[in-house]
C-alpha cells in the first residue's frame, strides 16, 4: 500500500520542505536545523555549522551553496551509512572513538591510502586523541568529496591528476 | 635598551609559553586560548576552533598537529596582516563585509583566481551573504595554505602540478 515512494525517504521531505522554503533548497544553516530536527545525530552532539557547509559542498557541484531534495537524500543515505559504522566502534556509546578505529574505518570504506596519510588525517581530526562523531562525519564528507573531485579529473583511472591552479583551488577551498 | 628581540614578540611569549606548558608546543584548543588571550580579534568574535585547527595546518608540515613558537610568530604576522586588511574593508566595524569585498581583498593579496573561482570561494564563506571576521581568516589561511602545497610541487613554476591521489589527499585533507 506504499503509494511508491519509500517509506524512509517521507519524514525527510517533511523535514526538508519545513525548512527549505519555497526556493526547495537548503544552504548550511537550513540544513543544520533540518539534520537536529530529524535526530540523527541521537545521542550525538548535533552537526556543526561547519560540517554542514562541508556537506553541502560535497554535492555542490554547480557551486550555488545551497542543496536540494535530492542531493540530500543522497547525503542522508551516507550519513546514516557513516553513522552505522561510528556506532559499531563506539559501542559503549561514549560519542568518540580511538585513532586506530578511525583508520580501521577508513580502510574499510575502502580508501587506500598510505600510513603517513590515514596518521595526518586522524590527528587532524581528534580532540585530545579522540574522534568525536561530528568531526568523523566532517572527515568522511571531506574524504568522499575530494576523492570525487580527484576522481573526476582522473579519466583514465592511473591514480593521478595534472591539476591547473585555479582549478585545483576550485576544487579544494570550498571542501 | 631592547635587549635584542622585538618589543612586539615579548608579549606574545607570555601568552604563549603559558599556554603551551611543557613541551613548548600548542594544540588547537591551547592556540585558541592563547589567540583569544591576546585580544587580537578585539571587537570581532574570537577565532572558531576550526579556524585554529587550520591555522595549525597551514604551517605543520611534518603533521604533528601542533605549533611551536617560530610557526606562531609567523602566524601572529600573517593575523595581524589580514586583520588590517578587514578593518580598512570593514568601516563601519560592523563585523562582516560584502561578497564583492573579499573578492577585491583575495585580488589584492596577490591571488590571481578566475571569476568563477572567486565566486565559489566567496560564496563558501558566507553566512546569510556576508562575510564574518573568523570566516574571513578562515578563508585567508586555506587560501595560503593550499597555494604554498600547491607551490612546493610546482617545482617548474608552470602553474600546473601532477598529483598522485595519496599526496593530493595528505595536502588537502589536513586543511
Ligand atoms: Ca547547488
Ligand atoms: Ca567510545
Ligand atoms: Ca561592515
Amino acid at each position: 500500500y506504499s503509494a511508491g515512494y519509500s517509506p524512509n525517504a517521507e519524514p525527510m521531505w517533511t523535514y526538508f520542505t519545513a525548512v527549505a522554503g519555497q526556493d526547495g533548497e537548503v544552504d548550511a544553516e537550513e540544513l543544520q536545523s533540518c539534520l537536529t530536527q530529524s535526530g540523527i545525530s541521537e545521542t550525538y552532539s548535533p552537526f556543526s555549522l561547519e560540517t554542514c557547509r562541508i556537506m553541502i559542498a560535497m554535492l555542490d557541484r554547480d557551486y550555488t551553496g545551497k542543496m536540494g531534495f535530492n542531493e540530500f537524500k543522497e547525503l542522508w543515505a551516507a550519513l546514516n551509512a557513516w553513522k552505522q559504522n561510528f556506532m559499531t566502534i563506539d559501542q559503549d556509546r561514549s560519542g568518540t572513538v580511538e585513532h586506530h578505529e578511525l583508520s580501521q574505518a577508513i580502510a574499510v570504506m575502502g580508501y587506500r591510502l598510505s600510513p603517513q596519510t590515514l596518521t595526518a588525517i586522524v590527528r587532524r581530526y581528534s580532540k585530545n586523541g579522540r574522534i568525536f562523531f561530528d568531526d568523523y562525519v566532517a572527515c568522511c564528507v571531506k574524504l568522499r568529496a575530494l576523492t570525487d573531485f580527484f576522481r573526476r579529473r582522473d579519466h583514465l583511472q592511473q591514480g593521478f591528476v595534472n591539476f591547473i591552479y585555479d582549478d585545483f583551488l576550485q576544487g579544494t577551498m570550498a571542501i
